[in-house]
């Protein structure tokens, strides 16, 4: 089967290879020539433009987005809106919000093309060990492509599926980031009450091995997390400092306005908001008010 | 009435004198002979030592201490039980655990004196206005006192009550600290978001003094914040660096104990000690997971 | 001056009191025929219909709406702007989202009126103590209704201010009700645990009335929560059911947009969405993982 | 080699039984007669008391207790003191508190025994999965003691470790608890948003499926919780109710106490409690306020 993919990064690049060595041909594009070629270059067919990509794809076309959520992707749709033919498949395999895949869904749709929005984790592992993938979207052109999921996915029948209509495969993917974000934090807190514990002398790395076989808290993030302890087991050189990308905010807001009380993944992104906060204004004020009312001293800078 | 009085730094110094203006005598010890100085200069009487203290009391004597919590209330007590004879009142003025102060007071009342905790709330500005006062103890001592409480409070019949056996006014006022821990950090939080507010360009001296006629929000913190605000609007020059005193720990300990959920008073609490978290462990490693798995890119030091 | 008001409902009808009080003229429409009698018959005037009222004002008219948030808000608007001549003044009163308030300013004067908002603070109890304001829009048109301020505020240059461009005075009205869900959550929890400390039998009523007067804590909501607690100290009857109206969420997802780490503000939110949520989905799912892991018990319906 | 094994439980039970698989013999006591039945059954060697299976040991012994943290490992130790010989080595398998485990190494080592802790996760699929240890203790004793951890762990060299001293065991098992607390209360949340969505009518058991492979979401826990939605998708029957064991308020009292900032676990704790306060006296007081303030109305019981 053929696959157009646009975004050849990180995530792309490998995601194509893992398609051709599942027996399929990928079609790329990106705007970084370089990439284009390396894609050629391991097997699968670059194109220069998104027109040389859809002229060497065979209808009915299915083409993959790859690229950063919001404005990109919707003028990816207008470029493709006029090279593809009604039939043609979009993919949209990136971390939109599920909002604009169902107005997206519906404006596609509208002018005869099909839309696929499929959550995609896995990141740089994907390659080696599958991606798990949440797909929305109307049951044809899900089914249709379903040697590609099954060429991605870890094994042909295992972490992917069809979860819903347009917009669920990316509600899901948001979910699951917001899911993540409390287990990182869960973990995160628990090895720095360790590290603080100075008398107990703990070995950071140890623990997390230990962790990995027979512990209730084994998991795939811990696997990861004892391979970086073992590299660094102070975590020095690194700064305190997180991102969070759009997923974690968007499922508050979501769980907010579904009136569902969910502390722990609005923690979570509290707590990466505030390591980015330089000087805080709210513990300056707090600190003003104890000297206000106390007389107590307060830091100057 | 004769008080004796223990501690004559920024709280004793200052109750001392709001006592005399209620026509009573104190007559104050501390290790600091200054501070003994200053209070015979103002019309109340030094002590040289406890011994000398207790000499000048007549009995039934009551010895308000005003030390720091924990070792120097118990050591103070010790020497005290020497000086002092059965039927004499001692009073814990200060911010003791509660649970010290029932154990103190089964240990004093097993040597024949009066033990009585009181919970004092109005910091610097009591002189003036009058101290908040939660009584705990038997009923007898705490009658007793009764002019005292009367010249303390700022109205004979308005600002204090005996509200427990002993303990329990050391009680109330830890809770009262943790509640005032929440209103500090709701109000700290809200002027946050006005001064990130850039494009409107927020005045929040203004807005204090606006809440402070009508609003719902209006409080003494209120009052004192606008005060601070104005001195100092953008609170520059502060460090963003909070102290926390045991209440608020204590207060979160009891909530747990008791299985009371309290989420805001516990979250003031970790908003202080994360305040005091340098290069936080728990964000370098949120950094080096988001790495592990994702290839996305850590700052580095 | 004349004043026409929209929504003579719980605070539309008190606020009108107060502004005649100041010695000016209300003309006051509300769908409710009862509640424009009642206004007429207290010194006021009614009006039968948008059109009447305005009739009945001279130009330059100002014409407030105290209505709810959202559509009724547009559909005010949208009458309004037929009876109305450029130069009038509409002033929305309400809790309207800033967002909203400031897309009305760009049409409404794009017609050639002025557009002002006005975050109301006070509830029931403004009538008697003043309405605290925080108002945004132009310069010319707040400064020309001086004198509704002066007569609606606790004095005539007191809880009321122009902070700032149009949506400034809905934004800081926001911001404030965010402030009092911390607040209202913190005493909350601090009476909490006093009614769980069994042992010590404590009388909340007393406590509250203690606090009113030198304690840290004293503010108009914990005089407000004396009384009430002096009507039914155990707060019998009553659900446990909170509800939230928008600017409480909108405050949380500001903050998040602001990137400002705002916890407390957060976590009142949601243990208030919390205190509607029957038979928590999340709970009956950590129930049935300790029951998965550790063959720990679960309680059936 | 030989271990007593006091508690034959859920846990004991089955840990008795992969000792003995591993080629060893376990000698067990339980105050329910029938289960030392049961072992006796199943290869191993029943005692009939404590003596009874002192007396059974080749000296030096080892003797395993698995039995509720707090009073009853104290009484035992109690006992096994008048039994044993010194060199022999006591085991703390459960889940008591580490400074328990301190005051108790510190106590049996002047009386001339070995005293090892050993936190041990798995539940009830140790017997099938191994058991993951964390071990505290000297080093004597915890070496000594090898052939029971490569028996008991997943694989001899994996899934257990000595972490420190004395303590240490315990202290990581504690804090590994709050993880699982944090962990949990993550997905749970993110379930309970799934289920909330309802205009996407999504497939609880088949997302945790997809998620079991190639997400950065998979672990152990998971796998658990899609079985248990795959038998019961909407978690219909079980009560919202969800039981804290002590190592979760434990860690949380540790993490305050070392100044660490652990707002996740905090909160997965407090939910917990939330789960179990019926007629939530906080909520009610909230609702008073708003009505008090706002005049908004209550809900009636």
């Amino acid at each position: 089967m053929q696959l157009g993919l646009i975004g050849l990064g990180k995530m792309g690049g490998f995601m194509a290879e893992r398609i051709r060595l599942g027996g399929h041909q990928v079609v790329g594009f990106d705007f970084n020539a370089e990439a284009v070629s390396k894609l050629a270059a391991s097997g699968n067919v670059g194109a220069s433009s998104l027109e040389d990509m859809v002229s060497k794809l065979q209808a009915p076309r299915a083409v993959w987005m790859m690229v950063p959520s919001g404005n990109p992707v919707d003028e990816t749709i207008a470029k493709l809106e006029k090279l593809l033919s009604p039939g043609d498949i979009i993919i949209d395999g990136g971390n939109s919000n599920y909002k604009d895949t169902q107005r997206r869904h519906k404006e596609v749709s509208a002018k005869g093309f099909a839309y696929v929005d499929c959550g995609t984790s896995g990141g740089v592992w994907g390659l080696k060990e599958g991606y798990s993938m949440m797909i929305g979207g109307d049951k044809e052109p899900v089914e249709h492509l379903r040697p590609i999921w099954e060429a991605l996915a870890p094994a042909p029948d295992k972490g992917w599926g069809h979860v819903g209509p347009s917009g669920a495969g990316h509600f899901v993917k948001m979910v699951h980031n917001g899911i993540e974000y409390g287990m990182m934090q869960a973990y995160a807190e628990g090895f720095s009450i360790f590290q603080a514990k100075e008398e107990l002398n703990l070995n950071l790395p140890q623990i997390s091995r230990i962790w990995q076989y027979g512990s209730v808290v084994r998991s795939w993030l811990l696997d990861l997390t004892a391979d970086a302890l073992e590299k660094n087991p102070t975590l020095e050189g690194l700064e305190a400092y997180v991102v969070d990308s759009g997923e974690g905010r968007w499922t508050v807001f979501e769980a907010i306005d579904l009136n569902v009380s969910a502390p722990v993944i609005t923690e979570s992104l509290i707590r990466r908001i505030r390591s980015r906060e330089q000087n805080n204004f709210t513990d300056r004020m707090l600190a003003i008010q104890r000297n206000a009312f106390g007389g107590h001293a307060v830091k100057k800078d």
